[in-house]
């Protein structure tokens, strides 16, 4: 049992703590936004102590990308950028959104996260400020670059997964991972260090 | 009153009539597809002869387009694109797909049409026909390049304009077409030509 003290009257930390944090971690985004949402206001919606909360989630951005089965956290998607030569880049990023979009498991969360922030405003809302507060402004001021660099490299990606998973156009959507990286790996570099 | 001849015993072609075509084409479209779909198929549906059909509409890509209310038809597209130096077709594609999306009256139903083919199989199907077979592998043709060039560059634009007016992150959804021109046309053109 987790030493962790907890709200008098609320349930002890059970094998589901966990999950009934994320559970009110995806209704409080929902509502709040993804900026608007607190820890705080997680672990009331949980009936938990806040401490709990960062025991089980170091970030509220951690916590998002639980919540929502993302496939990557933005910690996981900058260090990929930034850890090796910099004139790399865009292979690198390139090669991990084709990797971890390539299984259903990993891709069919975040393709319902998308499908949601198409054709609801409260899901457009929440993935509009996770997107750009938790990872792409991030990434843009680590590599200096204007935010609208990001986003072209991002639109990019988002196509090409798009087409490739949901429209399922062919012939990109049976097309090797290595004919994509080479293809569109210049792209991205461009947008990011050209 | 129109002088192609019409079934005997249907209604005689009215103000209506190329709205009633229309309405059939949608349900028709979205029934088999864009390939399967008919001229035959589209009057049998709407209760005229097919030579009242043609002579609305030139071409099933043009019914198609007419039918989803697209801001733009293949002929349109494929004009633009070869219409003018080829060294400058990733500046003319960016400036058009642009321009077309930037009011909302042009933009709505391309992408409701979007919309819906992220979200319904049958949808999907129609769009999937209609931007590979009366679009994308034209333009592939006509320039002489690989069918999966064009859909690197069709994800481009397509991730822009979800960006920038469905998903609407910032800076992109704000930006002047002027500055996204200067930072995506050299995308276009490289996919395109290069």
């Amino acid at each position: 049992m987790s030493t962790i003290k907890r709200r008098p009257g609320r349930r002890p930390g059970s094998a589901d703590t966990r999950g009934e944090i994320l559970a009110a971690a995806r209704k409080v985004f929902a509502e709040k936004g993804f900026d608007k949402a607190t820890v705080r206001g997680i672990a009331r919606e949980a009936q938990v102590d806040p401490a709990l909360v960062h025991h089980y989630f170091a970030t509220k951005e951690g916590m998002f990308a639980a919540a929502m089965q993302l496939p990557l956290s933005p910690d996981r998607v900058q260090a990929v950028l930034l850890d090796g030569p910099r004139e790399e880049i865009g292979r690198r990023l390139v090669t991990m959104v084709l990797a971890v979009t390539q299984e259903p498991e990993t891709r069919e969360p975040l393709v319902a996260l998308i499908r949601s922030a198409m054709t609801h405003e409260q899901a457009r809302v929440m993935f509009q400020e996770f997107m750009t507060n938790a990872l792409l402004y991030r990434v843009a001021d680590q590599l200096g670059i204007p935010h609208l660099r990001v986003e072209a490299a991002f639109a990019q990606m988002f196509g090409v997964v798009m087409a490739r998973h949901v429209l399922r156009l062919e012939p990109i959507a049976s097309a090797a991972p290595e004919e994509l990286v080479e293809l569109i790996a210049p792209t991205i570099q461009r947008y990011l260090t050209g």
